[in-house]
């Protein structure tokens, strides 16, 4: 226990120690970031310390008392809901999950935020399965010596499907080098019934000191720890997901919508009191003009993330909304009901309200809902 | 399809027709209110309409695809995580639930809004899987015929101790006559490994006519579809739970904090673009102050719905704490491991910023925390 670091303080981030944001996957402190090809990635430009072009790692998640370990291959039983199981060797993680009635939206099918809450559910157990054993929340042994921890930087979530209450879906997980200090994490969501996927998503993430709160290269030791569950495979092309991609920096003259003097709530602290980076999704949408809420599904989001918030920080959501090119074809083959086109695409920033330094950036897909009369009389 | 009315519009709000609010758990229309002696309820104070004194009724909820029926008792194989089974014939509803990494508060244990949302989902389950089915989201057919929908009205939760991430949860519920007009619903919620009753809660729900927003009388033919699912038993006596127990309404002179500018968000709304009532809550504990957060469980919380609030409305809460009397004994036997008693007491109120209306009353017990230092080193 002697080993693990207190949390941070207010008076810490103030202190302007803080380097690069941790606004990670609740209680994440796992896995890591870079370019599949080792090209150079976002987190660069927040404090250059990091050049990811090799190999990379994977991390540990462990609460006390701990699950029990994961069931088998073939084995679908009661436990199937609880946690997961290992396929292809232990290289996939596999769970279910019902849709539950609060996870869904106004329209009645699971909402953006139920998805990634899953993705991280599924991330966590996952690691916690992989025999791992680190000491806290978020380290391998190896890393917590050296008060090591994983933060996310980019998530890309590809929805072709949204479940509704009541649906069961199945998540597939799996984790690859991303250049030479950075790890990616892809998911696969299926339909259990139909087995059809319905969703994919990959994320980057790299490692960080949590007491200097700088990027750090990855340990040898570490990575001898992680290195048996690499698959490198790639659920979305990163061309696609735009790991060099950069999202355009909305300003006051170039946002179309501004929402200001949001405020964290308490229950969107994690355990480290920090902002849960699921929440950032509900603040985006914010400033999304609500006939795009109500007439439109999102088909694709992608979250940068460039800093951490805390509480106290009021925030402000920007939004510019742009018609989908059509022109040019979709980089990514479509999922399997080929629906996934996009009629809208939007472009989003959450920053500071008082100083107006970044916290997220994000760009969005959005389809036309078909039907929308009927459901409603559903 | 023709019998299921538009959802209420805003137009239809801002013209004054609201009579009373419809803050209920998402998606439910379920169920009644009232003493269950008959005593007079606080939706009386609204406007009057009702005066429960005899038996109640059980309403239902629906959605199209609907799931497969629940399964019987004993079987415990797959499906449990999914819907759940009866027990004691058909009178009582049991599902089992594992605890979400995102489910988890900075304390790292299930939050009161993980509780509630447990709560609704669990009465959702039982109502669909009782087989009354109603046409659209929340009534019988002969609710549906007549255009009548339950509010809750009042619940009531006490926790003894809270679930941890991984740990599975299993949630028995029952409904019961209340007053003439009304209907209670009870919970039962047990660690699963234990047996032990770890939270209970009561609810008191009314009906209402959708469209004029009047309270209901319980007509004949809906009473005879839902008597069959009545169980006379009380998990919380009336006297404890405060059915007649009026909740003292916070003004700006006797409140102590108050929180100003609380803005619902757009995934705050529930299926009818209401704000969903699992997240008043949140709300509520916006002016609680950090320290009581920080250092004290809540160990029992009491809303009080009294109007419906939509996106629109800024909100503000308002907090007064006391220290709890310890002299008198507790009204109810204590849960399992006894160390359901109280250190603080809180009195709140949520209600519009702009005209003050009140939307929710609130009161909720506060037990001091043990070893808070020594689980942050977990």
């Amino acid at each position: 226990m002697a080993t693990t670091p207190a949390p941070q303080t207010a008076s810490r981030v103030a202190s302007g120690r803080l380097i690069f944001g941790e606004p990670r996957l609740r209680g994440v402190r796992s896995f890591g970031n870079g370019g599949a090809s080792g090209r150079r990635v976002s987190v660069e430009a927040v404090n250059g310390a990091v050049r990811p072009n090799g190999a990379a790692a994977v991390a540990d998640v462990r609460l006390v008392p701990a699950p029990p370990p994961a069931s088998v291959e073939g084995d679908d039983g009661g436990d199937a809901f609880r946690l997961g199981k290992f396929v292809e060797g232990t290289l996939v993680y596999r769970q279910q999950f019902v849709i539950r009635s609060y996870e869904i939206g106004p329209d009645r099918t699971a909402t953006m935020e139920t998805l990634m809450n899953l993705l991280q559910e599924t991330a966590l157990n996952h690691v916690m399965c992989s025999g791992l054993a680190g000491d806290g929340f978020g380290a391998t042994l190896q890393m917590s010596l050296r008060k090591l921890i994983w933060v996310v930087t980019r998530i890309n979530i590809q929805v072709d499907k949204y479940s509704r209450w009541g649906d069961v879906v199945e998540i597939d997980t799996w984790v690859a080098s991303s250049g030479k200090n950075g790890m990616r994490r892809d998911w696969i969501i299926r339909d259990r019934n139909t087995k059809n996927m319905i969703a994919r998503a990959t994320s980057n993430w790299v490692m960080m000191n949590r007491e200097t709160r700088r990027l750090s290269k990855i340990p040898d030791e570490v990575r001898q720890e992680v290195l048996p569950f690499y698959l490198e495979r790639s659920i979305i092309a990163a061309d696609a997901t735009g790991s060099g991609r950069k999202i355009e920096k909305l300003t006051d003259s170039t946002a179309e919508h501004i929402r200001s003097g949001l405020a964290p709530r308490w229950s969107d602290m994690d355990v480290n009191q920090h902002v849960n980076n699921v929440k950032y999704i509900g603040w985006i949408l914010e400033s999304v003009p609500l006939d795009v809420l109500e007439d439109y599904h999102l088909t694709s989001i992608t979250l940068d993330y460039r800093r951490e918030c805390r509480q106290s920080q009021l925030l402000e959501s920007l939004t510019s909304m742009a018609m989908a090119m059509t022109s040019s074809p979709p980089a990514e083959p479509p999922l399997a009901s080929s629906l996934c086109g996009s009629d809208l695409h939007s472009t989003h920033l959450i920053r500071q309200q008082d100083d107006k330094a970044e916290i997220v950036r994000a760009c969005a897909e959005w389809r036309r809902k078909e039907h929308r009369g009927s459901m409603e009389q559903l």
